[in-house]
């Protein structure tokens, strides 16, 4: 194997890229604006530019880079081919084949942005050691990510590890961004778990700090509950519950050694890891029992960490 | 690739055998009674004297012998080690290893009864031509099985596709045989259904040919459906929204191609398929609609063929 790749992680407003060695280590990082003009023609130039440039930099020649990763914001099979991406203006093409172009690197993968990130968190991150991991981002809205056998299973349209839209709850009756209601995002998201303090408090006399707060966010919500506030305790066990219960429901279908917890809700730390876990043991099929229950580790970096290692086997 | 290869689909009552050549024919099928006695410790010496006779009795050599695929009704993990199986009196061991001892044929593999039939399926049944697909079969239980890459996903422990204990109702006050409440099983299988008729009837005064019937089955269910009896299709309709709102979120993990649906339920036909599918495209994320519904074809020769691929690449 080549001693050098690259990871490429495109968002709707930067580029997050980073050399790593085939080993594993983060060689350098940086980022690159996202150019959304004309239907988002010039991404994929502006970071083989950009690639191009570092290899000169660092005095690294072609020969010497395994492959490039490249993480994108939509839906992406199994050959690269990305399946319209609202974000940056892109229809239906072969990321792949385009920086093979562009590049002249041969070794080029493409990805959806958070499966990538769930590859990232199983090589050096939360799932590091394991080989079958579900990992659930909890920011604004709920994504995922399965990885079987060391691999992302991307679904034949792209569209496999969409964890947030798990329907959850048959009595909901607000809709979900996507249009349905009851998912998973609805409860388990930053913003969906201060719809649910919002209405637990309606629906309460009960004293509680999180009462009256402006701008109330999942923080203050968890922040509050580690304070023993019964309401946000009540806020918190909700989503403990639609989150173990949702992971048992995976665990049915694909049974995975570990599930990785990742995204802004993520920092609240150990007492989300716990309530989860505590609910997925509670309703787990008693085969499905005794899983590990892990943190994110990477942060930002996981995409361009899984985008790496994409073109690494 | 050698000419032939076994398939052998162990039961609680009988061995299912299956001669074929590698290209996906069967040459003969035969059955042996599996010996309970001593905890199952014949049954596998059984089924290599059994092999071997019908070696001889083909004039077939060993070279001329694949392998040997063997589904086991317990969990198996990928290395082919079974985990306890309580219905063959078996501890854990490794299937595999131990028939390449008796048989001195190394391309041994071992798996899960459901999962193996699954993969017959995948092979020349319902889901031939597809290689991401869930089977579900609707017996006294409901099994499971996923296929991904042309290959089944066993889960860490051998646990993987337990689709009738996805959890699907929070309500439920009974128990599932697993012990849990709320289990696909409870209104899927050929005896959740009928559960789920006596309930309909007990709640209503409405006329149905099916009220006070002796050892109503799901069989006289469906029929009855299929005569526009009201209580009948209400029963199919909620058979068919449990499994529609399950395989949604299936796809919100795995996002296969097609859904396979087998058993003895499955004999009701196209009004089975008509009723998950509707139900299903219902509820499914919207990059998740539009797949295919199947019904299985190879009825109890799933097991042998689903054997006979596992040692076939």
């Amino acid at each position: 194997m080549n001693k050098y790749c690259f990871g490429v992680d495109i968002g709707g407003t930067t580029v997050k890229i980073g050399l790593f060695t085939t080993d594993g280590t983060i060689v350098d990082k940086w980022e690159i604006k996202t150019s959304k003009e004309d239907g988002g023609s010039r991404i994929l130039s502006d970071v083989s530019e950009s690639l191009s440039e570092k290899m000169q930099e660092k005095g690294i020649t072609k020969d010497e880079i395994e492959g490039i990763g490249i993480g994108v914001p939509g839906p992406v099979d199994d050959k690269g081919t990305v399946l319209t991406c609202v974000n940056l203006g892109w229809g239906t093409f072969n990321v792949a084949e385009e920086v093979t172009r562009l590049t002249g690197i041969t070794n080029v993968k493409a990805g959806n942005d958070a499966n990538v990130a769930a590859l990232g968190e199983m090589w050096l991150g939360g799932g590091k050691g394991y080989s079958d991991m579900i990992m659930i981002t909890l920011g604004t809205g709920v994504g995922g990510g399965v990885i079987h056998n060391g691999k992302i299973i991307t679904g034949t349209k792209g569209a496999a590890g969409e964890i947030g839209h798990m329907l959850v709850n048959y009595e909901e009756e607000d809709p979900c961004n996507c249009g349905r209601k009851g998912c998973l995002e609805q409860y388990a998201s930053a913003t969906g778990i201060v719809k649910v303090a919002k209405r637990l408090l309606a629906k309460s006399e009960e004293e509680s700090t999180i009462r009256d707060k402006e701008n109330l966010s999942a923080k203050m919500i968890f922040d509050a509950a580690k304070e023993g506030d019964k309401i946000a305790t009540e806020c918190v066990e909700e989503l403990g519950w639609y989150l173990g219960v949702a992971c048992a429901n995976i665990a049915a279908v694909v049974e995975p050694d570990v599930y990785v917890i990742g995204g802004g809700v993520s920092k609240a730390g150990v007492i989300l890891l716990d309530v989860i876990q505590r609910h997925y043991e509670k309703y787990a099929f008693h085969a499905h029992k005794d899983k590990e229950f892990k943190l994110a580790e990477l942060g930002n970096d996981a995409g361009i960490v899984g985008a790496a290692k994409l073109v690494i086997n």
